[in-house]
């Protein structure tokens, strides 16, 4: 698969590390060429770098920025996600207290949904913290990575995703479920003093 | 301790097993007395039966009984809460849709709390399913309970059900982080049927 990643952060390098072990084109795209650029001489594999602004080439979109500036991101790739798959992965927070946000659409993935109407909208990766994703694997155990989309393309992209790159896919169901996956992907968050984890563990489901 | 657990159903069976594995002392009331001593006497140890309606005897109240019917058990012990440590366990869906439920309150144990505010309130166990709760771990690992609570007792009650018991507890913050609890426990049931585990598999946080 041909991937787009939006951002050059934490998130985006374990993504597009763990895009690039399962076999995919990646193009990251940052604020700055410069900054995509950097992040890109860093991994290995086939992996592209441009500034967000840049026309989106594949069919799938990772948005690896903080919902903050997810409003500004969409607009100015107005029209152009129609038909895209677009891999939400953000737990909304007030930067400033850190306590989670209460959307009135339920959920991010859900907000998204609504502004950019024709795309194929997935909630993704968002239990699953940046340094783990760069290993795919906690303690020798796969990540789990838990999907939500009413499209089931959009399922599929994140199962290849995910699959290709060694972890599992969890289908959560609905997009609507969303607003229960950035529940738990906040609650993930919010134990990681109390276990002393350090944003090394994985949210899991053992059988 | 001596913990009262209101519910004869399959989630009062599995918190009792840990409870008595733990060496407590449990007392199992049922809309019946009769529901009650038929559970109690499937169970090993120090395990007692009566009737919704009879006094609490020991600090600890465990409300294994769905959502709907929370007012009716909190109406009839108005007042015999107070001070004692209220353990909600719940996940609020509609009975018909099992479509996860939007409270005002936030989550059911913050509405708990509204309600009788001189209880020391406490979410747990709303993640552990009942049949894993009888072993206490699965596929060799633990279980991890996770509470939230504005007390400290509560907590600390929480943790010793637990621990004593061969489980781990995950303390997940205050009180209001029981809505991403419930909505995690919601996740929890949601993927069953996807995952084909039957409400036999555990979440977890693995490191």
């Amino acid at each position: 698969m041909q991937i787009t990643i939006i951002g050059t952060g934490n998130m985006a390098r374990g993504i597009a590390t763990r895009a690039l072990a399962g076999g995919n084109a990646v193009t990251l795209l940052g604020t700055s060429a410069d900054k995509a650029q950097a992040l890109a001489g860093e991994l290995s594999g086939d992996v592209r770098a441009g500034a967000i602004g840049d026309p989106i080439s594949g069919d799938v979109v990772v948005l690896a920025v903080w919902y903050q500036v997810l409003d500004d991101v969409l607009g100015r790739y107005a029209g152009q996600l129609d038909g895209k798959v677009v891999v939400d992965i953000t737990n909304p927070v007030d930067p400033q207290t850190y306590q989670p946000l209460d959307l009135a659409a339920g959920s991010v993935a859900q907000e998204i949904a609504q502004k950019v109407p024709r795309a194929k909208v997935a909630k993704a990766f968002n239990t699953t913290f940046a340094g783990t994703l760069v290993e795919g694997q906690v303690g020798g155990q796969p990540l789990d990575v838990f999907v939500a989309s009413d499209d089931e393309d959009a399922k599929g992209v994140v199962r290849r995703l995910a699959e290709d790159s060694g972890m599992r896919l969890v289908d959560a169901g609905p997009l609507a479920i969303a607003r229960q996956l950035e529940g738990a992907g906040y609650l993930h968050m919010a134990i990681q003093g109390d276990l002393g984890t350090s944003y090394g563990s994985a949210l899991k489901v053992v059988s």
